[in-house]
């Protein structure tokens, strides 16, 4: 509290992100980073660019990662927006495009940064809440509003929201946009069945929003993007050019593209993640908890007979942290990301003890 | 325009940054670049950080890199904040700071995204006249207001305003945020004689913002910060927190914590851009050039028989490009950003030849 601060800052309720730990010893199983390392050509590429160039600015609208992403996915230049981290894009796409006269809609239990980014934009909105069965259903959007947004899949329940249902909400509500999160949605199988970005060229009220954080392993050079109508992006490019001209830098444009063009090294480790998602899905219940059904790169799971919180701490203990929301619905429920066989193994070693 | 907009994205009028071609055979006197490459200790850091790890998210709260910007200034940690770039500092610093029920107030001539960053926030503003000498005169300043922002030196002027001067305004407004941008300030000489960073410990109004993107040639890392009293550093934390919580990468944090620890570098390559700019301003001058005393990396100049918008368009025929602002006051200017030794004698030529 300062007599300095603009009336705006005494009232936000920051983000509070996972722990990123400062010592090196710690299973970290908590912010659904990839567990494998990025491909090596990106490595490679952001070596070749570290030079004398790093004196220069960035291109300011990243034409060339644009033109990348807009080719993987058979879309225009004008249908792409990048920025630094999907939050950042996010945040953007809540100043251009959600903040309208009516409340924004979305999910009870969803990604925690949006009630935020309201807080930040000083936008109404009003929470949806999911079926017992941590579902969305498509129907309960129906009140008026003037925007809705999700994550598919839903964070931290790892839920997919089949493509028709999102085909649904955009018929439903085609003078509002509809702002489909998929951070995870590479780990929900072929993205070319999974994914609305096959429905950005005949919706114009769709935004797509994802991030190379999570399938692409590249947390640590910030990159997101969005899909959608030109319309819709040159909103958001409005705001970002009236925020900051540069966003991504010179790495991180050259990392992001080279990692759109590495689709073995993509596939392999997407697959790779998969797989051990559902054998620690089979292994988890084996233990007796109770599963959501997971398209994303982590289990959200709960005992019935062992509080979470002290799940938690007793994971902890064992130098493995995973992520807990002390939150009402969820509060009995740990969320835990896809590590390494390795890592799935010493998790259940250590739950089996703690369980015994 | 599009019903999607949010009704701000209507109002918006973005910023303009200065031309990045994507042709290298231009010399490149228009967007205040260093003309001399990053540390080489810089690069090896980065090199030695591109691996495995970036897969991680990096420190939300670049804790490794204010910890050597506040020793370096000899502050506390607490006194520092980090953003990506100067532009992302500045527009938090808007939102958290200077955004009061009363007008802000800056300079007629100033660095042209500030009224930008007023439209995005929905601030009011008042523009104060520089002097005709194109100085900052203080006692101007004295109208109610929310807060003050200028850059120091000034943009696209190049002048510099005593710290004497800075004190007193600081003095006459206690209870209002005066926020100096010093991304020039290390081209005015020592920096422990003109940097407003000497104050920060006695004005908890004072907020410093610099920039690593011109005197430590790395506008491609995109790294700036903010220095100034723990409240008000607290204000910009809040709104960074509800906006990206990792806005720096992995390789700008510890690229740019290596460019403070290179000192020797950082101290050469000032001193020889400044030697170089008192040169040219000599050149400029014999050639009939006005020159407006510069403490920046930059040149501010006007000939008195040649419009200055032809020079701008003769000058790029010849492959060198500067910098030129249609608007009041300064539309017969040229800004000309200093380069090497040999791009100075590059330009100097060229507009011996063009004044012939």
């Amino acid at each position: 509290m300062s007599q300095f601060w603009s009336p705006l800052v005494h009232s936000l309720t920051p983000y509070v992100p996972g722990e990123q730990p400062k010592v090196s010893n710690l299973t970290k199983l908590n912010t659904n980073e990839n567990p494998y390392p990025p491909s090596p050509k990106v490595l490679a590429e952001i070596n070749a660019q570290t030079g004398d160039a790093l004196r220069l600015y960035p291109d300011p609208n990243s034409d060339i990662l644009k033109q990348t992403v807009a080719a993987y996915y058979q879309l225009e230049q004008a249908q792409v927006f990048v920025g630094n981290g999907s939050d950042e894009v996010l945040a953007h796409a809540f100043q251009a495009l959600l903040k309208q006269e009516k409340p924004l809609l979305f999910p009870d239990i969803t990604y925690s940064f949006y009630p935020v980014y309201c807080g930040l934009y000083q936008m109404e909105y009003e929470t949806i809440p999911l079926t017992d069965s941590f579902e969305i259903d498509v129907q309960d959007y129906h009140q008026n509003s003037g925007g809705i947004i999700f994550p598919n899949p839903n964070a931290p329940t790892g839920r997919l929201l089949a493509l028709e249902a999102i085909e649904t909400l955009l018929q439903q509500h085609p003078n509002k946009v509809v702002l489909v999160d998929e951070a995870y949605i590479d780990f929900g199988g072929d993205f070319n069945h999974q994914s609305a970005v096959t429905l950005v060229n005949q919706y114009p009220n769709l935004l797509v929003v994802q991030t190379l954080s999570k399938s692409r392993s590249l947390a640590g050079i910030r990159v997101g993007f969005a899909l959608g109508h030109p319309d819709l992006i040159e909103a958001l490019e409005r705001v970002k050019d009236s925020f900051n001209s540069y966003p991504l830098d010179r790495l991180a444009i050259y990392g992001a593209k080279t990692a759109f063009e590495d689709e073995a090294y993509f596939q392999k480790t997407c697959q790779k993640i998969i797989q051990t998602r559902e054998q620690l899905a089979n292994t988890l219940q084996t233990l007796g908890f109770d599963i959501v059904p997971s398209a994303a790169n982590f289990i959200f799971a709960s005992h019935p007979d062992y509080p979470a919180e002290k799940l938690v701490q007793q994971l902890r203990e064992q130098a493995i942290i995973v992520r807990y929301f002390n939150k009402p619905r969820i509060d009995q429920y740990l969320r835990i990301t896809i590590g390494t066989e390795a890592e799935n193994t010493q998790l259940c070693q250590a739950l089996t003890n703690i369980l015994k």
